[in-house]
């Protein structure tokens, strides 16, 4: 039993979640100046993060299933969780949109983001159960510094969003500034992979 | 010919099924606080369970295709049948969100649900029509003991539904929980083939 | 070159185009009865219809592109001139479903269908042409009476809307009953290849 | 490292766009004539020709990544940012349509094909940076007239459409046109590999 299967489903719903965040870019229905689109700049900027972490978890979810050796049922149900908390993205993008950046809105993207790190944690969890601790993967994530410090900052960020919603949305870029770069510790320890001839 | 444009089909209609479904969360058009999202509780709760049921079913046909030797009109028709009755589940899931679990929109929900089992039994037969019935998946179906009970419950929470929604809701919730365990007994046999060698 | 990444773009547009056609389906603001459905009931089996043409288009488009040998600019843009009209259809199909089987609806419902069928016809023609007058595909399109029927039915039904959209619908059906049998000339074709030898 | 999985992630997004456009062909509430289709005859036209820009990326798109020899994270993040402004099409195809090709939103649409391009060279340059000059790609792109005239073309247009939008629309079909013949320098290049014996 292959990943191939799992990888094409993950990459449709991805694609799909992706794509129908724009639909909340309504065209405005009178108006063809500039200005007509000015209620819309929150809801783009709010665009533009979340289509940056879709991007991030369907690259890093790219290298974590190249290390998975075979779908388990755990597996299949892992990465469902996955991808059901960032099917939420597109609404908490919208409302903090919609309320431009207002501090409940924030907030809820936060917890949104922090479920989806939950369950990105579980699912690695289950594909380093199946590798064993000297696979690539576990040295790939090694202690796995962005893995623990993402989750922290979304919850300073939640916290944060009630008193400023500006800085908790400035977390929140930062989190994804750090992660644009995909998981290149993986992509090295695919390239280097363990000895096993022992010599 | 093989499965594989059948199973990409497939995995497309899921997954834009399994994603459609969270526009009926319609971002508040006025409001930033918690309690604007009161009203969209009994969406997402709906949500939830019909995201839970699309994933039962895109596990068990990724079993069931695995076991399909290849492509014929009939496969092909069954399966877009099995596709044609899950895609009304963002309908009627909306429908049970909106109404606050009424009864009449929880039984809807029941009736696709019970013609999505029997599009998926008739997929089931004609594969098995296919294998023979020494195959790997006649053997794995063996009893079949889920797979006619759960149209059963279907029937039960559709009666039930017009006189206490909330039970008819739970035998939903109970069917799927005794599915989300994919279809281990097809996983079992296909990882212990028949012998074929009369030893 | 393969056909694979045309097919896997051909199956995502006729995946979405099929699933999104469920959109036209809109969960009732107020109501809870099944009388509060009435309404939908002519654009529910529009959608019966609709989703059937397109399941057909898939089915024969699978059957098709196995025969062509490489993808070519001619190819690709036949390709994705049958995908414009064939996304014309939940346009058409909502129009026909809103207006309850109105005459000029029910006529531009065949209109499209029309020319999805000449550019079907074109593509065909396109691989037709790469393939040679002996290949499997011409073989198997021999005379084609399906092919050249469908287009002058759906002409007559165009004209016949005007005066009994009854009747044109009537013919819609009909032309989807007997496609709904696969392509099985080709399919035939295909099991049985042309001797090479000359024995 | 194949280039599979960045395939088919661009391939559901692209294919998710060129169809979700037509959701902004929205069917009348009420009127069953021609007549009541009059008001969506802009957003017809402007969704064929923004069907054309989706396809013609597509088809470069297909051609580009054959040329691609492994994935890396700059070609990951090349990818998803033109992406993301393709996403923006349906968006500014449905104002130019809702808007009669206005004079401000045939601008904007030009900033997002201009930005498109801009996108489309990044990626390439990405590539050919893998390649080295010595690489089919290189030897096809050559001195890549169209890639270099139509930016310039877009950017003509943004400023011709403050003063006749109609003449900046015909410059965005003219440009689709020259597209429309898929690029068949790099089919040629492809069919004809350098040299490699020093024969």
């Amino acid at each position: 039993m292959t990943t191939g299967r799992l990888e094409a489903f993950s990459d449709g719903v991805l694609a799909i979640i992706i794509t129908i965040m724009v639909l909340e870019l309504k065209v405005p229905a009178k108006g063809d100046q500039l200005a007509d689109l000015a209620p819309l700049w929150p809801t783009f900027l709010s665009y533009i993060l979340s289509f940056a972490y879709i991007g991030i978890y369907w690259t890093n979810h790219h290298h974590l299933l190249k290390a998975m050796p075979k779908v388990t049922g755990a597996a299949l149900w892992a990465n469902l969780h996955l991808l059901f908390w960032l099917s939420l993205v597109p609404f908490t993008s919208g409302w903090v949109g919609a309320t431009r950046f207002a501090p409940m809105p924030t907030a809820l993207y936060g917890v949104v983001l922090f479920m989806a790190a939950c369950a990105y944690y579980t699912l690695q969890t289950v594909i380093l159960a199946m590798d064993g601790p000297d696979s690539v993967l576990a040295r790939a994530v090694g202690k796995d510094i962005k893995g623990k410090v993402s989750p922290l900052l979304y919850l300073a960020a939640i916290g944060l969003a009630l008193v400023s919603p500006l800085a908790a949305n400035g977390i929140y870029v930062l989190v994804a500034l750090i992660w644009v770069i995909p998981d290149l510790r993986i992509e090295r320890a695919l390239a280097d992979p363990p000895d096993k001839s022992g010599a």
